[in-house]
């Protein structure tokens, strides 16, 4: 699990509660009416602006999205320099049964497609789509989250502006003034802080997140194409390690070192 | 019809008037003539921005546009299938009565090209030129809901400074400035409520479903010149499944054996 | 005359007029004063930010964009398919009598570099970078608008804060609070006004104007390239109606039999 | 010089100048203090962003950028012709003695260039690099003042911040808080105003001038790979005029006419 | 050091402190709690957004970006000339020793694989993924200081809001209001001050750096492949003056006849 988002949340509700606790009045702050009309509105406008279904879909997307992913860059091109010496060895076909060990299913499609003798052009093409497809979903799922993030404030401004007018409207008891107008922002109060501290950041985790996997498939493909074109094994780690940061590339030669039985 | 947008809209307005009816003051939020400076200001400003001719147009595409499509990619890829082994058995003039059968007055077109043996090249440029103004289209058809959305607050805070001003003019009686204020605020509560919970939803809903028909364009694009280029089946199959998400991809299968009667 | 832009000003200051008549207080929406600031400011603003010539010049293309346009892309379809078949049957050369006869420019320019016999890969070049410039000198123009769009409701809050700051020195009489503040956020309403029922919208109309008119000119390139290229009549016609709307393809065919003056 | 720009800003001035003096408490709006906080918060935020050196030297570029060019398009398109007739007569050479008399720097290395013989493709590399940084280096003078544009306002709301929290806190005496928000009020004026009349134009007039520039040697550009690519004189002319607004493409005709001593 | 960016920081400080101290309401400035839900919330927010790792991997990347560079483009310029001239007179082999001595690891790098004999088109596609990454890692850099420059206004809001609303519910003393409302705004003093002071001029200081190395290292890119072609240095060093601005190109000379050790 990804341990920072959560983290993040419980630390900054936490935080806000303890100010709130330290001002003494924790009762002004509670407006059942007022969550209603915020996450209420928040979802109906979702629901507006997507169908249902795609909201679980996108829901599903974001939780695979904070499982800790397990093939990091560094990982793959492991693999991938053990597959360019075994196929320089032994040929494309010899890659089969390693093929069959790997998890991730782009990279399996990838070298499958070689091992079959599909046209390169082709196998370039197919999984260049496929990446386009990738990161076309993805963006779907942030822009739930940044459609939540626009939301939930305006809804929040939105319940004020109600509460407001509900005031206004019995202004004979000025002694009610004060705890109206209280009861009233604390729709913007809710909004505020479920945008900032969970959708907007949400959607950047999911951005980075997404950047972070295509970056994996672009050296998956870049490695696949190479082996195909039958690279000199050095030459496809000297390319594939230009997509790290350069305190990273050590990581790939420590992995391989250790990790012979995961590249062959 | 599309339940969804319909299902939000009526549930986030039924949210609201019962936030409304127990605050007890409903009066204080009917304001007609304030319904009608949002409304009509609205209107008024999308008019200049648009001529009627093309504000009508639009509302019918976004009719259309909240249908439900029928043709879904993977009934798209198990037809294009279909037509690539017809094709490789019987030749490209076979497909002619299999593209009468179509609904998709897209596909159609492009498969009675590839019959009428067009050059490929010639092929794939009438029809990207097709969709690139078919994106065009709806993306002006988006534009004049976001125009709306943009629009409905400002005209809500114009008829709020109008109410403020009146309000403000005649301050001899404290006694008034409560309902005044309420009555003032109630056009950028109009306002803020139709950007936020049908314009600005519906502006991205038009963008989602805009996608899904332009992938489903592109995935027939794709499908019906790897079918000119005589390509083997099972590569079409692939090429165009990588169009889909993973789960979506075994539906193809089964729409192909169940649907016999679409593709052939 | 482009009706539908003058009818929007007009019906939405008739609106706010009518809403203003209504709250009975017509006193307090004039501020001559105020008025000044509003339009003063944006224009002292616009100047800073662009020549005086140049301003004029913008104002002049958006004079000619609300023209209503004759040369519809329909009707450029029809006169084009005409030149094909002509330059069919009679040669490159039957053309130039043709082009003498074509309102717009372009066009005829086009046409007569293909009579000229200028290489193709020239022809399409000049036409493209024509086009790309008229693209620019639109964008200018909008510019222009976004700008008095963005600065109209600055200087009218400039304006507010100016009647405030007076306002708040003389806090000596509770009974000129009132007028005082409805006096200084008349300048608000001013330039919200402005900017949404005039300015951000014409903005709008111009971007949509422009691309309508390169739509056109693209149309114009496809078509004169594909004579040149001396393609069969039909294709042309094929080509050039992807660029219309379906509902639009079927006036081609109309236009091309009433019309045999324009094109033949 | 630029008359625009200043009479922009005088005018500007000057026409808040009067409001301010007509409401009678010109003292209100004088707040050395204030001025301080908003042009120095503005000034060490901006030293934050840019090194010094950085923004001294883009000053020096608006500075240039506000003189008044000498070389229109229109000039650089007839010296281009009679460059072209001249190589078409003389030779590629000929030109070296024209190239000492050009005053611009770039016009002249691309001819001394063509002349010293450099390969086609090597001196569109070169320009074309040289136009990319030249581009980039605009972008960077005009970001200066769009940063000085947006922290203009955040210091002038800062600022009443200050002034608020000062005077809320001393709120026994219900005479001084008029006065004292009035006061808070004056730097949110100042930024406002600095903003919106200065940083915010000065900025789009950049953009606008930067655009004029490089369309300027776009032209160049490309009117010298025609010479030395030998072409028609005619076709150099009817290529490069493509670049200007029809109604300044006859300004290069009698350009040509009146001013044989610059191209020839 | 960076001196400009510690001296703006500490100024603004400084400048706005004085203004505090000049007003003589010092503590109400103070607000330890208000100061925690700022920082606090800004920070939960962040870690929702980026895995603590990154976000201490990103505020290493500022601060090395921070350090003034060494390698200004003048000086690569003249050191890639000088390699340019060894290579002309003692072939490729002959940069092997030179690329020893070279700092920069991306330079090393380059002339390491054309000394290998890697062919020019896997050069440049290994350098280009490099500087492509490159400049994504900045991006997120530069991201990190734009979400902080977001948040912390925001939850300087919520701060307000939550010491608004305790403020409202005891509203029974109104010589409370005042200190009250004041200690409500400092939360959002203290975020406005710390996103235009700190957090968004640097975001835009590390937009300026990371442009102005990726300058470098294009500069880098395009004179090791000119190299690696054999070009004559004369037109190495044409091309590559291209990348500066005109008053930087002279340093080159000086640097290049000054610093015979580095180049050679």
């Amino acid at each position: 699990m990804d341990f920072a988002t959560i983290a993040g949340i419980i630390s900054g509700i936490a935080l806000i509660f303890l100010a709130i606790v330290q001002g003494g009045a924790v009762d002004g702050f509670i407006n059942v009416q007022g969550v209603l009309i915020v996450i209420g509105g928040t979802f109906a406008s979702t629901l507006v602006s997507s169908p249902l279904k795609d909201i679980i879909q996108h829901m599903k997307t974001v939780k695979v999205a904070f499982k800790n992913t397990k093939n990091e860059p560094e990982e793959i091109i492991a693999i991938l320099v053990g597959f360019a010496e075994k196929a320089r060895r032994e040929g494309l076909l010899a890659l089969e049964a390693e093929a069959e060990q790997v998890d991730d299913e782009f990279l399996k499609k990838g070298v499958q497609l070689v091992v079959d003798g599909t046209d390169p052009e082709l196998v370039r093409s197919i999984l260049d789509i496929e990446l386009t497809f990738l990161e076309e979903r993805h963006k779907e799922g942030q822009g739930l989250f940044e459609h939540l993030g626009a939301m939930a404030p305006a809804f929040g401004m939105i319940g004020t502006l109600i509460g407001l007018i509900n005031m206004l409207q019995v202004l004979d008891n000025p002694d009610a003034i004060g705890p109206g107008m209280a009861v009233a922002l604390t729709t913007t109060f809710y909004g505020s802080l479920m945008a900032n501290l969970i959708f907007i950041p949400i959607a950047k985790k999911l951005k980075t997140r997404s950047s972070a996997e295509i970056l994996t498939k672009e050296v998956m493909i870049e490695g696949i194409l190479s082996i195909q074109a039958g690279e000199n094994p050095r030459i496809v780690e000297e390319k594939m390690k230009a997509f790290l940061a350069p305190k990273s590339r050590d990581q790939v030669e420590s992995i391989r070192r250790g990790g012979v039985n995961i590249g062959g």
